[in-house]
């Protein structure tokens, strides 16, 4: 059985690859950025998105969002409040998003006039790995409260991704969260990794993160 | 592509249950009991199996583990500190564990001078779902760092457990984690499952846990 579906396996993500690669031709043609979130369940990536959302819709960052989840719409509910643009992909018991249903989720949104899009993957620190969305930047995102050895035990993903997050920085003391073997582990993994370290809850490091991402931009966003 | 990936996968997953069946079955031949736990990435499984693996030892029960994970030996290492045995498996790039895995894992153990058995997966609220390891109570931990909405939004493990262990109990003022809100959203997705609250930091909640474990073992073993 086995190399029968590693075969229909391989087949199913070279066919991801290829849209993947068309979508990202349609990215870059709008002058749209687009970033990516993985991460383990309840990591903060829909909090820090709707941080981000609504600070860069405040600067005049035309900024949209697309949230995968198994269930539930309330992650694009949430995300409303931000007033961005946001559409919540449900996929059932399907444990990644990929690029097909961002293509049909993009579908009737005039992207020239998007700056930037952010896709939020669903919570999972394996399976996302393996599918390019057609993402310009991957954030990974660890909460301290997973502990410090989650780089090393989740390499994959790591690899895939461009920038390591450390989120709930508020919550570092109260978990005995060593940072300096956090950022060690995730040097081990991808060395030269971009690394950030934030609280969403108290607004620490959040300017710095967002800096980041809309130094990217092709027109520069000024961030107040 | 996809109808074929899912005619293979349901071979796959038909295979996993006859080997589950049969590993059950042997499981019963040698009267041990057989707990797994299934969480996201760091809600805290290895922290709680240690603690459960010295508790149980010291009170003369004869447990063991077995612990899944991408990468690392590290698990095994933690948890051999508790002088259990105890046996890492790692999947490489593989989400969850499977019968096969546990089938080859307990080669030359002899199961009948064990009382119970953990098995604890790889962190994924996910794929570890779909695979039958032929246990005879699932745990399902979800700290509450994670927030109250992870049963809604991943309803099909919450389906597959048989305990909701709800850890770190410790951090739930910290991160204003709202426990009826979190109970309520367990028995909306599976009414009527137990639930426990625990910090395996504190001890708060422990003995109540390991108590309705031990009230399953055929030998009951007094826990101090």
């Amino acid at each position: 059985m086995q190399p029968r579906l590693v075969e229909v396996r391989q087949n199913i993500l070279k066919q991801n690859d290829i849209l993947a690669r068309s979508l990202r031709t349609r990215f870059e043609d709008a002058g749209l950025l687009v970033v990516s979130m993985v991460s383990s369940p309840g990591a903060g990536k829909t909090t820090l998105l709707e941080a981000t959302l609504t600070q860069l819709r405040k600067d005049g960052c035309r900024a949209a969002a697309l949230v995968g989840d198994l269930a539930t719409e309330n992650d694009a509910q949430r995300l409303a409040r931000s007033e961005a643009p946001a559409r919540q992909i449900t996929t059932g018991t399907v444990c990644h998003l990929d690029a097909q249903m961002i293509h049909e989720a993009i579908a009737g949104w005039s992207l020239s006039e998007l700056d930037i899009l952010f896709i939020e993957n669903v919570g999972n620190l394996v399976c996302p790995a393996s599918y390019d969305l057609g993402e310009n930047l991957r954030l990974l995102l660890m909460s301290v409260t997973e502990g410090e050895d989650k780089p090393l035990k989740y390499p994959t993903i790591f690899n895939t991704a461009d920038v390591a997050v450390i989120t709930k920085t508020d919550l570092a003391a109260a978990v005995e969260f060593d940072l300096v073997a956090a950022r060690n582990n995730i040097q081990a993994v991808r060395p030269g990794m971009t690394m950030l370290e934030l609280s969403a809850k108290t607004g620490a490091g959040v300017p710095e993160y967002l800096e980041s991402i809309t130094s990217k931009l092709e027109k520069r966003v000024a961030i107040s």
